[in-house]
C-alpha cells in the first residue's frame, strides 16, 4: 500500500475512534450496533483496513452520524 | 444483497453519473484520471459495485470533488 493511502486509512481510523469516543460507547458496543465483529471495528480503528462503501453506511449508523458528515471532519491534525 | 443495500449503491452510481456528467467528461476519461479501468466506472454507475474508502477518494479525485462533498447530495429523488 502507498504512503498516501496509508495516511488516508490513518485519517479515517482517528475519525472512528473519535466518534466512537464522543458516543462513550466501547469497541464491543459499537460492534454490536454495526453487527460488526468486534475484532474489525480494532482493525479499523488502527487502520489496518480499507472499508467498503456500505460498510461505512453501516459504521455510521453505529456512529449515530451521517457518513458525510463524518468524512468531513479534518483530524490530519488530530496527532499534533 | 439486501434491498437497502442495493438502493445504496444506485443512489451512489447516480451521484457518480450527475458529476461526470457535470464535468462533461466520458467514461473513458474518467478511468483515465482515476487510473481506473472503464469497465469498473461502467459498473460503479451502475451500482454494481460496491467500493472502497480509497477507491472513492480516488473516484472524487477525478470527479474533482470532495468526498465528503460528493456524499452529501442527496439524489434519492433524482429518478423521480
Amino acid at each position: 500500500m502507498e504512503k498516501n493511502e496509508e495516511d488516508l486509512l490513518t485519517q479515517l481510523a482517528k475519525k472512528i475512534k473519535i466518534q466512537r469516543t464522543r458516543l462513550n460507547i466501547s469497541q464491543e458496543k459499537l460492534a454490536e450496533k454495526c453487527d460488526f465483529d468486534r475484532t474489525y471495528i480494532s482493525l479499523l480503528e488502527r487502520g489496518k483496513r480499507n472499508p467498503s462503501y456500505l460498510s461505512l453506511k453501516n459504521l455510521c449508523i453505529g456512529l449515530e452520524i451521517d457518513l458525510a458528515e463524518f468524512l468531513k471532519e479534518d483530524v490530519s491534525d488530530a496527532s499534533r
